[in-house]
């Protein structure tokens, strides 16, 4: 069942109350996201202010819950925040113009992002099994593609169906938009998917993930089209990623900083000749944002802790021959790395 | 050709410079939307901010424009910018964070929201070129899709079929989240696409669209799913609703108001006894954004000018029972009305 989190947001606060209005804040705190709409969290529950069209989802939803539907009236919204003697807001997803128009109205404001990043980056299990339910659309629409794959299909293509699959198994939709990348287009880590065609031996990286209840799923795959036994270099390279991936869900352990375990998968592939190639941070915290706390990357001393849920994701880069990259979404549980992804092999496929 | 908007933006907010930094304000003047970055316009032309990863697609992109790339360096655009005597930013999309920042860097900000929400309305003609290609791939793939739509499939099914679709021909992603309703979920304006299986004689609605470099397309068909011989009254409202849609497209003309767009069908509707029926506006600008300026809707006086863009979209509601929406995306070209779309019927189709 549904588990809230306004109570949650509200302690991190510190604050008599709290006021949220973007969609994955909204999310949050009622699991809805509706298109309009705005969320107050005080003691005595949350209310989600929104209009007519959402009120028979919300109050069927809401059941068990300790969020109340009301319809969305500005001046209502405005007295009652201005009747608090602080207000927690997201300054960071706030719009300006809307910051004026709460100052406007009297309300007292006061920045909590960085109490909101920190409660939002531990997960409780039904945000856990929604992230497990996105990982394993992800990982199920991966292996239904494979056998898909022939000669000539563009990168797009692969993407088009790479995303039907994960619509077809319940997927709401994308987490961030596919690149499939052919040949050397690999070593450019944010590839745009385009109109380049399949050849027997390009190697193929695949970097995608999609939602379930907003939740994101993060995941990449980097395999070969048939072997023309020109790919040792690309092979050594393989191996050594591989590695840096696994020894990161061997090694990395609750309270170590995201400094320490980036540095697990960054030391062993700079041992390897492969440092200088490793062009970008170990990882980034998943939730209902792609990317958000805690960073997983040298330089960033925040501690990861239980139910926290990242990427662990090392790449080789060279420009113009290949790219690799490895990624699963993981947590930790009991002080320990749990992968959510345990359907796909990370050795390399060689269809 | 890319026609990129800077000079357009900068005109219109009557500042030294203007400065942007939301993904659909950069692809606006850049027709880039990296991740990273922000733009400053002046009047010596356009500059890009970003990291390293878009250099090589930017410069590429950018020949022939008045758009140069640059490393983003926030030292460097916070001083740039403290060197003007005013400078332009969308208060409605700007955080509040990011706002203070500049604030405290000495920017001398005016908020240029209603200037920029005016000039974007009106379209150039590599915006037309794009929400053309946008529409035609949406209806190519509502053609392509009608065939396979077979009993005992689900809304997700069908939904997970057309965006199939859509990314097959070209699309680059939706420009929102379909909306596939079966039987009385049609009547649910904004009904969320869930399990529901299709049996024989439902009505079934599909409110979907695509993006094309940005831009947006979208469109509703309402259409029977074989005939039950128990859709008389539907069938009546159906006409209703299409003569609606149709006389806007034949009295719709450059000048007058949002208002007096939606009466056209809004008094019809009435005269047919439908009034009550129809429960939100005739329609919406369509642009980077869904749903932009201009209102084509009651109480709102704003001026319909040619190469504006917007949806014509009445809607008929019978709570329990049925619900028709026949939306094309429209532009104004020498006063009159012309349609992106003209491959799919509006006639009542019973598959």
């Amino acid at each position: 069942m549904l588990v809230t989190n306004g109570k949650k947001l509200l302690q991190s606060s510190k604050t008599d109350a709290i006021y949220v209005s973007c969609e994955f804040l909204l999310r949050y705190v009622t699991g809805l996201d509706p298109e309009n709409g705005c969320a107050i969290v005080d003691e005595t529950g949350t209310t989600l202010y929104t209009d007519m069209r959402y009120m028979e989802a919300a109050e069927k939803l809401f059941k068990g819950t300790d969020v109340t539907p009301v319809l969305y009236k500005q001046s209502d919204v405005q007295s009652r925040l201005a009747g608090y003697n602080s207000v927690g807001v997201s300054f960071d997803w706030t719009s300006h113009v809307e910051y004026l128009a709460l100052e406007k109205a009297g309300v007292k404001m006061q920045n909590v992002d960085e109490g909101f990043r920190a409660a939002m980056a531990v997960k409780n299990e039904w945000e856990l099994a929604q992230i497990q339910k996105a990982c394993d659309i992800a990982e199920e629409s991966f292996l239904a593609l494979l056998p898909e794959i022939k000669e000539g299909m563009t990168e797009t293509e692969v993407a088009a169906l790479l995303e039907y699959n994960m619509r077809k198994r319940g997927a709401q939709g994308l987490a961030f938009p596919t690149i499939v990348a052919f040949g050397a287009h690999a070593a450019v880590p944010h590839h745009e998917t385009g109109e380049t065609k399949l050849s027997f031996g390009d190697e193929i990286l695949i970097d995608f993930g999609c939602r379930v209840n907003g939740y994101c799923s993060d995941i990449t795959r980097t395999f070969l089209f048939g072997d023309d036994n020109k790919h040792e270099e690309f092979k050594k390279a393989y191996q050594a990623v591989l590695t840096a991936h696994t020894l990161v869900k061997e090694q990395a352990k609750s309270g170590m900083t995201g400094a320490q375990v980036d540095a697990i998968a960054r030391t062993y592939l700079q041992e390897q000749g492969y440092g200088e190639l490793f062009t970008h941070s170990l990882g980034h915290g998943i939730g209902l944002n792609v990317h958000e706390f805690p960073y997983v990357s040298k330089n960033r001393d925040c501690v990861l802790e239980d139910n926290m849920v990242f990427s662990d994701e090392p790449g080789v880069y060279k420009q113009g021959e290949y790219g690799i990259r490895i990624e699963d979404t993981i947590t930790l549980q009991n002080g320990k790395v749990k992968s959510f992804m345990s359907k796909t092999d990370r050795n390399l496929i060689i269809l």
